[in-house]
């Protein structure tokens, strides 16, 4: 194991670049350690001899992960955000699935539910809509790779690190995706405000992909048209649309609840 | 009307204190000039001639509004965020209820749903808490005025403007606050991740309040003693918890539903 006591002069800012990501905070590193060592390039944790110092340190040794040793403050320079608890690690960025995956991977389940996002740009909001789909046992997200926030550090956070355990396709073509899903026996719904559906209402396939589109422009309309069906949250005339997280929330939460009872 | 073509030296970086906010952004400032063109102190415009501001300088003549036109790009020195889309406006901090208005407000309801937020700290949930509420047709919103995000630009922007037409209660004590509903006839659910009931089968009372706490911390111990009962939302147990904006519309979705069926 390798371990090294960091000086100030060796902590320059470090920007990620497409292949790495510079993940902060205790839960984001824990779930890293846990779940995904493999994907870890270098880990930086502060001088604290605190209880989560010390789960960190052990983790690290468990899965012989090399770390370096910093004063709290020295992280700041590190970490991309201030929140940073003392802990920070760069790990590769996961692989994600594509477009060629989705049959294989999805055609022998009985019962499948999977989350289609469509060109969602705020990486807080795609954080929050991957942990619900986590949430709510998702087998699949498919995003579409053009016109999507890329998975950065802030989805990784917003997240709290679901993206490790998520199937997650990048596709090019999202029309092309959905007649791939329709083919392999999934009903495929699409989430409008003006829907003739209502998700309170609406009786759910037992394979269903949901797709959410942004919340400035929803679906597009390509899109929208290789939906087997639309439907809607009914809300008050008072509010245009709900937060986009919170929508996909509300839809996984109905699916799942009527996929278990 | 007054109408004056402010100039650069005219734009200093405006800070808004605690009676005033300066919010900007399309949407926002379109729906204060509907909704309560009373509390505007002034407003600011894009020297752009399209359809948006067209749109918002006829909302202000018919309110009699004054405003001041700059460039476009001189509103970054005003607006709190560079998203603005050309306008911006002070408005005075819309007035909140206080906890002796509770009783009055509400005893007389027949059907009710209140929402209470306890510590949410996070302007952004907040914000999307509040849309929500607005959104599934909350008759009050009540908040604890120590430790939770003080009302501000960003809780606006992330609201959509909710803020201008709820009931938000601002109180000192939470648990003195929910005794009351108790009083005037209502049911207290919390929402805790150790709840022992489900928001899948839970029979809500006719007039409902839920608590939320905050993300890190849940609902604070005396907070959640003062609950009727306590309810969960049934996820994963590869996730520690949802997002709480997403939580808090999850349950109201769920309370809407059945007091509309």
């Amino acid at each position: 194991m390798k371990r090294k006591i960091g000086t100030s002069t060796s902590l320059n800012k470090r920007h990620t670049n497409h292949k790495s990501l510079l993940i902060s905070g205790y839960h984001s590193v824990e779930s890293i350690l846990i779940h995904r060592p493999e994907i870890i390039i270098k880990l930086f944790i502060s001088r604290s001899g605190d209880k989560r110092g010390v789960r960190i340190r052990q983790l690290a040794t468990n899965n012989g992960i090399s770390f370096e040793i910093f004063d709290s403050k020295n992280i700041d320079h590190i970490a991309f955000d201030s929140n940073h608890q003392g802990f920070a690690v760069e790990i590769n960025n996961p692989g994600f699935l594509s477009e060629k995956d989705i049959n294989p991977r999805l055609k022998n389940l009985s019962s499948s539910r999977v989350l289609i996002l469509d060109s969602i740009q705020d990486p807080r909001n795609l954080g929050a809509c991957l942990r619900s789909a986590l949430a709510f046992e998702f087998d699949a997200v498919i995003i579409n790779k053009d016109g999507s926030s890329p998975i950065n550090e802030y989805v990784f956070k917003t997240s709290v690190g679901a993206i490790l355990n998520l199937n997650i396709f990048y596709v090019t073509n999202l029309s092309r995706s959905i007649n791939t899903l329709k083919d392999i026996g999934f009903w495929v719904l699409g989430l409008d405000s003006y829907g003739e559906g209502s998700i309170s209402s609406e009786k759910f396939s037992l394979k269903t992909a949901v797709v959410l589109g942004s919340e400035g422009s929803g679906i597009r309309k390509l899109v929208k048209e290789n939906c087997d069906h639309l439907i809607k949250i009914p809300i008050s005339n008072k509010v245009e649309s709900l937060n986009i997280s919170v929508a996909a929330g509300i839809v996984m939460h109905e699916l799942k609840k009527q996929h278990t009872n």
